[in-house]
């Protein structure tokens, strides 16, 4: 079975690849989709893998995700790659500083369209914003997440791939698209 | 001659109407409009135009403004409105500390929208971001933005009616406006 992962962001790929293992084949796509200013993720990843489907006629998989810091009133919401790319974690850590209610959480929605329609899935992780950047792996805003005693980009991409937002949209996805799409398969072989 | 001008911010309706005077009478509408989520306000402007006209069949006028910081990277850019509602300006001022590149710039793009179809005209305003916010007028990034001497929020109304990014690209269109679709109406009256 193949997926494709419409996508700029290898890092995402990196992980939907990580989470499926040999279960699933992903391969990536770029593709320009534009997107609907919304503050839903949801909203934004069904719109964007019902226009991919449209272009590829191929069975598809987006990601949208957010991040929210309570502090900043949700900020940077569903901007997360636009804020990332102007004033990045950097940014982020000087609006934080002196502040000392640091919760923050990433949202992801998966949505899946193929023939049939299409559906969302989403996940979200709980954390805290650090006070300096730590760890190397991950992408975004890993460095800056704090979820229990390490940032996400502390934590090995095995472990991410089990307890991270994106983790748990694709497992939700997962048990549906094997009982719905694969159902001579076992999902948790 | 009457214009619909679709938007929730009843200080851009109070501007549009002080820039047509008695010339062209303007009334405001409400509208839920999906924004595409583009860094080019001109894209915006134009689909939300295309968009309201479509829902309400009268020639409509819709304003997308961007707000630029250079030191930013474009920061807060086409997001500008849920910046504000967010982190404000006094997030801005924050991120800004320790910051002597204090350039930034304004963007309005609007559109106008008839059984013809439709068409958009921008306008840009250069200044600097101030150290605190002064004066009361205006709304928005106003306060923190200044051009020549003076804030934005500073300017009286009429002053700002014509320098701004908006004035501007309305002077744009109402130049367009009154050749051609009231060729027997002077603009400059």
């Amino acid at each position: 079975m193949k997926l494709t992962v419409v996508t700029t962001n290898a890092g995402k790929v990196r992980e939907i690849a990580e989470f499926f293992g040999d279960a699933i084949e992903v391969s990536q796509v770029s593709l320009d989709i534009p997107e609907e200013r919304s503050v839903d993720v949801s909203k934004i990843a069904e719109g964007k893998a019902r226009f991919a489907f449209g272009a590829l006629r191929v069975p598809v998989l987006v990601d949208d995700t957010g991040f929210s810091v309570d502090a900043l009133n949700g900020f940077p919401g569903p901007y997360a790659a636009f804020v990332l790319h102007t004033i990045g974690n950097q940014g982020i850590l000087k609006l934080m500083e002196g502040v000392e209610e640091r919760g923050a959480r990433f949202t992801t929605a998966i949505a899946y369209a193929d023939e049939k329609g299409v559906l969302v899935f989403s996940g979200t992780i709980e954390g805290t914003i650090v006070r300096k950047p730590r760890g190397t792996g991950g992408f975004g805003y890993d460095s800056i997440f704090q979820y229990r005693e390490l940032t996400l980009a502390e934590l090995p991409l095995a472990e991410k791939s089990r307890v991270s937002h994106r983790a748990q949209a694709l497992a939700r996805f997962r048990d549906w698209f094997f009982r719905e799409r694969m159902p001579g398969r076992n999902a948790n072989r």
